[in-house]
């Protein structure tokens, strides 16, 4: 699966690194690397914004200098808010994802303080640069949020098989119950039919067949499960009865 | 473009609301609904948490219920953390973008309270169940992450449009009429339920809210376009005559 580690440059706010933590996690994401945070190590208010995410916040290592923090990857990402320049290649937090499952190697990605991003000399350690395409006119990413798009990509393209996975298909309609064969669809249909015609449905006579193709096509559509057949043969015994009232 | 207006039902927080406008506004979404906001509205916390998205909470529209929030949407996407039962579709974000830029009509994305998610109500009157693939283990997606998760994923997917490789050839069925608004499946759900009640399909009392969402359930399912409401309720009427023989 070869997750990224995320390193947190130089970050200000305790509570910044524990949402990340708590950001990573969601998608799976446990190694995260703090570089000289401002106010040390351990942090008592990364806890508590952590929601839970101890494990990332207990394996975290500390390090001086980024250069020593990313000292053991091959693939390291700068995240910043514009492109620096065209000395890198700049990739989205999907590309990145997609290089993070094909290229062998660690991969680190690089995140910088929260008010004045990634210094020079840390994005000149990168071989890409990652930014998130945001709104030109409104661009106003906080540091969780930088994080979470980057785990979400990395887990999404994970648990992508191949190009059917582009498709438009339910994730999950396999779980789904099939349709119900034909026959008990047919049965739906007959059951309608004998319904309406004794209370002129189908007249007049010349229009019937038209009528009766309108309501096989409306009672088709839906593709509902056996389960659905019956609560639908279900309302119209119901609605065969007589009133109570 | 089609971008999806994001609801958010019943939040507790006006921060929260503050967060989700700026999470919107980042990937370039503005229309956003509020149901029953807890603290009322406009609510003074959320302009600050907003950060600058004023235009997003300017343009808000309040609801009393979540019905009236979606009235004139045709398709509406419920966010849960958990898949509610299968009988639904459940999408990730991304495949839930893909069908907005493939799907004709307006797209709605329903967000439940913090503290307690979407109520059953809220979750029957969708289509398809969205729901992020977390984590097994943590699940803990605040509000904006999930709303933020929504709107990158929709301007993802909205920069491919170029590149049809990725996006789904709109099939025969995107040519045909799209589902018809809530409003006018809400109205078929009524009439149904005012044929059921006399003759006592929603005894015992005790299982009535269950069958009724179940009715609910098997009526979303076919997206019906306002042809085919039209002629089911025509359907009803006719169920609702005396027999002639």
């Amino acid at each position: 699966m070869n997750p990224p580690i995320i390193v947190l440059v130089r970050p200000q706010l305790g509570e910044n690194i524990g949402k990340a933590a708590r950001a990573m996690l969601n998608f799976g994401l446990t190694e995260m690397r703090i570089v000289a945070p401002r106010d040390g190590w351990p942090n008592p208010s990364a806890g508590p914004a952590a929601a839970g995410a101890d494990i990332v916040l207990d394996r975290a290592k500390v390090y001086e200098t980024t250069a020593e923090a990313v000292a053991d990857c091959e693939h390291i990402y700068a995240t910043t808010v514009r492109k620096r320049g065209v000395t890198k290649p700049v990739v989205g937090p999907d590309n990145a994802a997609r290089l993070m499952h094909t290229k062998a190697g660690r991969h680190a990605v690089l995140f910088g303080r929260e008010a004045s991003g990634l210094a020079t000399e840390d994005v000149s350690l990168a071989r890409h640069i990652l930014t998130v395409p945001i709104n030109p006119e409104f661009g106003s990413l906080n540091l969780a949020q930088a994080v979470i798009l980057t785990a979400y990509e990395w887990s999404r393209i994970a648990r992508k098989t191949g190009a059917d996975s582009d498709l438009v298909q339910p994730t999950a309609e396999e779980e789904l119950l099939p349709p119900a064969p034909q026959a008990e669809l047919d049965g739906l249909v007959d059951q309608f039919e004998e319904m309406l015609r004794p209370r002129g449905y189908f007249l007049p006579e010349a229009r019937a067949d038209a009528t009766r193709q309108t309501l096989r096509s409306v009672l088709t559509k839906p593709g509902w499960n056996h389960l659905e057949v019956r609560t639908f043969r279900g309302i119209l015994r119901t609605l065969g009865r007589e009133r109570r009232d």
